[in-house]
């Protein structure tokens, strides 16, 4: 039995190859992959990796920030960094998994930068 | 040694009752809060207090929709609803705790909704 975590980090290393047979791999075949922001959803695996084969070449992994693993429950979130031509920015990624470790759910998130309301500068500094 | 999922349950169920003492009780002293979309830093327990005390009142926790817990590395995300007035909202948030169980570190994501890109209608579903 493949533990998630595993499975996951191999997802992230196949995606930055554009290597999609070990990205395959990875995803059961009724894969679901989720967008909340939008409200999309891909089901399946081929949908989903065409949806991937398509997506911009320009696109690079700049760095896995956190991983968070729970084994008891089979499920994994990533905090990682993109770079997409010249801009910079983060995905939150919650993965669950089957019992062979292959992905069975996705859920995106892509948050953006926004102004902060005023009335709080004397508590938060700005980094 | 307190779970840290533990913690997190109290932080929300504290937060959500306004009872800033149970609320106080989770966090160490040196707690640590991000906001990465904003690029702000609040330091402390005693700040991050009065940030939370000043918050508009009609905040309310809707519903704790994931809770990952890895207790190997003391961390855990929730993704959590929220109501601010009548909008609905959802945040993503990063836990890390001490030996204790209390929390150390809070980084909070607040996606927001966008428009999808076009190009992908015939492989996503909207919901």
């Amino acid at each position: 039995m493949t533990e998630l975590r595993k499975t996951v980090e191999t997802y992230w290393s196949a995606a930055q190859a554009r290597d999609w047979a070990a990205f395959a791999d990875t995803l059961s075949i009724d894969v679901l992959y989720d967008l909340p922001q939008t409200r999309e959803r891909i089901r399946g695996r081929e949908n989903f990796l065409t949806f991937n084969r398509d997506y911009p070449a320009d696109w690079r992994l700049l760095r896995i920030n956190r991983v968070v693993a729970d084994p008891e429950s089979a499920q994994v979130v990533t905090w990682v960094h993109v770079a997409v031509g010249l801009e910079e920015m983060y995905a939150i990624t919650y993965f669950t998994g089957d019992a062979d470790g292959r992905i069975t759910t996705i859920t995106d998130f892509w948050p953006e930068p926004y102004e902060p309301p005023t009335g709080r500068e004397h508590l938060a500094e700005r980094y």
